[in-house]
C-alpha cells in the first residue's frame, strides 16, 4: 500500500473524504417509528434511530470506500502495475469497482487482481469478474491465499490492498461516519453502533468521531464471530473465528491495526454480542419495515439496539436523565440475495 | 363519498396534490444501471427507467393517496360519522392511517371500519387494527362483503369508500404521476408503466399526464388477472377475475370510473401481460439491484419493461430514431414479507 499510511485521527479521515466523495455515493439516513420505539427501554430515554443505508453505496456495500481511499494514495506508477487482494466477498468487488473507477479518471488501465478460494461460489466469482477484476484461484487456506497472491505481486508487481487490516482503509471506511454525523444534524447524534468483523468499518467510524462526543460501539455475532469482544474483556487480540454465523460478512478475526483502534476505551465504548435468532429477527423487521434489503452482517448492530440486554443497561446509565437520544446504526451493505433469504429464513423453526 | 366527485381531469388531480401533500411523502425515484440495461432493445433508444417507489410511502404503498384524499373531500359532520371499506388489504390500512391522520389534525375523531372476510390472514387484520381500524368480519364473497358494509352504514352512518371505483380515489392516486414527471425533471418523461388492478392508479396516472406528452401503459399479470388486456381487446369491461397469480395485488377487474379512463386510447395507448415467472425474475432483480423490497404487484410494470416482446416493439416503433428515452414505472408498494418472499421463492422450478 501506500509508502506512508495515513495515521489514525480524525483529521486523516476528513482527508480521505476529500479524496473519494467524487467517486461515491453520499447515502440516504433512514429513520423508522416501529423500530425506534422497540428501540427504546422502558422508562429510559426515548431513542431516535438513523439507519446510515450504505447498502444503497456503490456495489453495495461501504466497502468502495476504503478501496477508493487505499488507490487514491497511490502514485501513478504504482497504480499502473495494479493491485491485489485476497477476497471473496464485497471488498474484491469494492477494489475491481474503485480501480475501473479511476482508470476512467487517470486515463490509463489499473490491473485489479483478486485471489479467491476456488471453492467460491460461481454468482461471487462471476460478480467479481463483472466489476472488471482478474480473478485466480488458490486453495482455502490462509496460507494458499497468501502465497497466491505473493505469485500474483511477483508477476506483475501489483500493490497489496488488504481488506480491513492497514490505516488507509480504516480511515476511508471512517467517512462514513462523517456523512452520518451532518446528515443527522450537527450535535444531535449521541452514539453510533456499527458491525465489527476484521474492524475496519468500527476502526474507522471510531477514528472519525474521537473528540465529537459520539459514543462508539461494536456488534458483533455471538456464536463463534465474537472474537472481538472476548480479545478486549481477555486485553489481547484473539487471531483466529471458526464460525457459520448467518453474519458472513463477519467471519473474521479483527486485524492489527484495527485492534489498535477498538481496544482503545476511549474510543469504542464496548463491543456487544447477540444470537442468531436475534440477528435474523432483526433482519426480517429492518426489510419488512424499512423496505430495504440488508446483508445479515448489517442486521447486526441493529439486533444490539433492539434486544441486547447490556446494551439496555448501558443506555440506562450513560443518558440517565435525557428525553431523547439520537442514535446511529451503520446498515453497513445489502449484498445478499433472494436465494441466501430463502435459506436463511426458509427453515421451520426446530 | 363526497357529494360531487372531482371530475377526472389533470386539474383535478394537481387540486388533490395540494389538498394531501403535507399528509404524505414525496417518495424518492430511483434509477439502476444494470436495469435500464436490460430494459434497452439492441438496436433501440437507450432506456432509462426510473422507479418512483411508492414502497416507502406511508404504509407503505401509493394507497394512502388516494384514501387521503376522499377523505380530505368530506364534511367534517361526515367525518364525524365515520369512513368504511371492504379490503384484506392496502387500502384497508390506508384508510385506516389517513382516518387517524386526519382526525389529530381535525381534532376530533374519525371512525374507520373496515369489513374484512373472517378468513383473513391474522396477520392482515392485526395490521388494519394496528392502524386504528375497527375490524368487522365478513363472509368472502362480494355479496356477503356488501351486506356487511350496508349493516355497518345503518349502524354508524358512516361513508363508504371504495378501493378503487371512484373519481377521488383515482384523482388521489394519479398524484404520484405529478411526483414523478416533476423529480425526473419537466420534459424529460417519455412514458410510464403502472401495474393495473382494479385500475386507480393506472387510471390516475393517466389523468394526470393527459395533454402532457407523457405515454402511459399498464401493466398485467397474465394468468388470471388479465382482464383489463382483454377488455380493451374485447372492447368491453370484463367484471371478474379469477386467479392465483403471485400479484396478489392485482387480483380485481377493474371498476368502472377506471375503465372510463382506460378505454380511452387517449389516455392509455396498451396494457401488456406478462408471466407469472417473469414477474418472479423482475422482482428478484429489483430486490437484488436496487436492495429494496416491493410487493410482487410492484414487479409486473417491470417485468413489461424487461420481457414484453409487444412493449419492445412499442418502443422500437413510437420512440425510432431516438437516442435515449426515460420510462417511469410505479413501483406501487413494498407490503410483503419475508416469509411471502420464502413461499414464492423458495420452491425448487419443477
Amino acid at each position: 500500500m501506500s509508502a506512508t499510511p495515513q495515521p489514525l485521527t480524525p483529521t486523516a479521515v476528513r482527508e480521505a473524504r476529500s479524496l473519494i466523495c467524487e467517486h461515491i455515493h453520499q447515502t440516504p439516513v433512514l429513520t423508522s417509528r416501529t423500530l425506534s420505539h422497540l428501540a427504546t427501554p422502558a422508562g429510559g430515554p426515548r431513542i431516535t434511530l438513523h439507519l446510515k443505508c450504505e447498502n444503497l453505496q456503490k456495489m453495495g456495500a461501504f466497502k468502495i470506500r476504503g478501496a477508493t481511499h487505499a488507490l487514491a494514495r497511490l502514485s501513478d506508477a504504482e497504480l499502473r502495475r495494479g493491485v491485489v487482494t485476497h477476497s471473496s466477498g464485497n471488498h474484491a468487488q469494492a477494489l475491481a469497482l474503485a480501480a475501473s473507477t479511476l482508470a476512467k479518471r487517470k486515463g490509463f488501465e489499473i490491473p485489479a487482481h483478486v485471489v479467491m478460494p476456488s471453492v467460491s461460489t460461481p454468482s461471487k466469482i462471476a460478480a467479481t469478474r463483472g466489476y472488471g477484476a482478474e480473478v485466480t484461484f488458490s486453495g482455502s487456506t490462509a496460507r494458499e491465499r497468501e502465497e497466491v497472491v505473493r505469485l500474483v505481486q511477483e508477476r506483475t508487481g501489483a500493490v497489496l490492498v488488504p481488506p480491513y487490516d492497514h490505516p488507509d482503509i480504516i480511515v476511508g471506511q471512517g467517512t462514513v461516519a462523517l456523512e452520518l454525523m451532518e446528515q443527522v444534524k450537527p450535535e444531535l447524534l449521541d452514539a453510533v453502533v456499527t458491525p465489527c468483523g476484521g474492524g475496519g468499518l468500527l476502526a474507522g467510524v471510531a477514528t472519525a468521531c474521537t473528540g465529537t462526543g459520539v459514543r462508539v460501539y461494536g456488534a458483533e455475532p455471538r456464536e463463534g464471530a465474537d472474537d472481538c469482544a472476548r480479545g478486549l474483556k481477555e486485553g489481547r487480540r484473539i487471531e483466529a473465528v471458526k464460525t457459520g454465523t448467518v453474519a458472513d460478512g463477519l467471519r473474521t478475526p479483527v486485524g492489527v491495526a484495527n485492534w489498535g483502534v477498538i481496544s482503545d476505551p476511549e474510543k469504542v465504548k464496548r463491543v456487544y454480542t447477540v444470537s442468531e435468532e436475534e440477528i435474523k429477527d432483526a433482519m426480517r423487521l429492518v426489510v419488512e419495515r424499512c423496505k430495504i434489503l440488508i446483508e445479515p452482517s448489517s442486521a447486526v448492530p441493529v439486533a444490539v439496539v433492539l434486544s441486547s440486554q447490556e446494551w439496555r443497561e448501558e443506555v440506562m446509565r450513560v443518558f440517565a436523565g435525557r428525553e431523547e437520544i439520537h442514535v446511529g446504526i451503520v446498515i453497513s451493505g445489502g449484498n445478499t440475495t433472494i436465494d441466501k433469504v430463502v435459506e436463511v429464513f426458509g427453515k421451520k423453526a426446530e
